[in-house]
């Protein structure tokens, strides 16, 4: 994975697990953590999540942070739906799934996850021998991507009228996702 | 559906939709609109999102709202990270997708899904026969449910002091988020 994916995952708090059961699709949200360019996950011993990575490790992550919906008005006079849209940043990541057998790994896994979503501490390390017996009962889920794209839609390729409608009319509504929309468009202006 | 996954559908911008291409999990970001109990989105006539549900009409298609992290140390004061977990509503749709021929159709569902992403108007109705072209070029897709699963993460099974424990820790962190992840709770407290 790209630094600039990784960042972006390490930006979020969840992502979407597509897995496939004998070609019929499921999906799961499920938060996560990326770590030596894998993202790992956990779960139980037990159920339909770990069954279908049993059957089948081929795995779809995708994750996404939307941004201000453009309203159609906001960049055409024509009065024509057709323009509405969304901003987002997202990042879709193919690959294939183990279950993490070594115990270091696990434990390396779970201290990033936990690092990315408490990082204000306030826990035991886990590699505190307290922690053994939960750790065994835990499953670690690795996921190594075989493709990961990341997709910007900032207006990159609008004329620079409708780019600029947008950002007056994203000033004038104002709210904080408007100004964060705003300092991406102009970041990722081609 | 029952209404209250449409309700709480409709409160969310987008959600992600799981396909699989011979068992191949795909996983992607889509708008969408609940009408007549289904969930429309749209898109382009040519790419892999239609080229995989012409493949297979199978989907599968989450949507969240997170809440709150809820650190380790909100509800217990042992020093362990095992109890650190966040919050959230979250719905899982498993269905097939067809994709929408008829023309009135597709114009209800582009009607809804701008009533809901553009509730302050200001676009032509659907109806206009300036869409005629335009619509035609565009794929609607129509997802049928086969069942929809909603799932309450809020704390509702935990004991009476630490569920205590966790409304006094947000109501000290106090975040906008927090407030909403209380008032959760607190309706779906068994």
């Amino acid at each position: 994975m790209q630094q600039e994916i990784i960042e972006f995952l390490e930006s979020l708090e969840y992502g979407t697990l597509a897995l496939s059961i004998d070609n019929l699709p499921y999906s799961l949200p499920i938060n996560f953590v990326t770590l030596n360019g894998c993202i790992y996950f956990h779960g139980s011993k037990k159920g339909r999540k770990v069954e279908a990575i049993k059957a089948n490790a081929n795995a779809s992550f995708s994750a996404v942070k939307a941004y201000s919906i453009i309203a159609s008005y906001m960049s055409s006079k024509d009065g024509l739906a057709c323009p509405a849209t969304q901003f987002f940043k997202s990042c879709i990541i193919d690959g294939k799934i183990e279950i993490t057998q070594e115990s270091q790994e696990k434990i390396d896994a779970l201290n990033a996850l936990m690092a990315k979503l408490q990082k204000e501490g306030g826990y035991k390390d886990l590699n505190d021998p307290i922690y053994k017996k939960s750790i065994a009962a835990t499953n670690i889920f690795k996921l190594t991507p075989i493709s990961s794209n990341l997709k910007l839609k900032f207006g990159q390729k609008l004329s620079d009228e409708r780019f600029n409608m947008i950002i007056k009319q994203l000033e004038q509504r104002g709210t904080q996702e408007d100004l964060e929309t705003i300092k991406l468009m102009k970041e990722h202006r081609c």
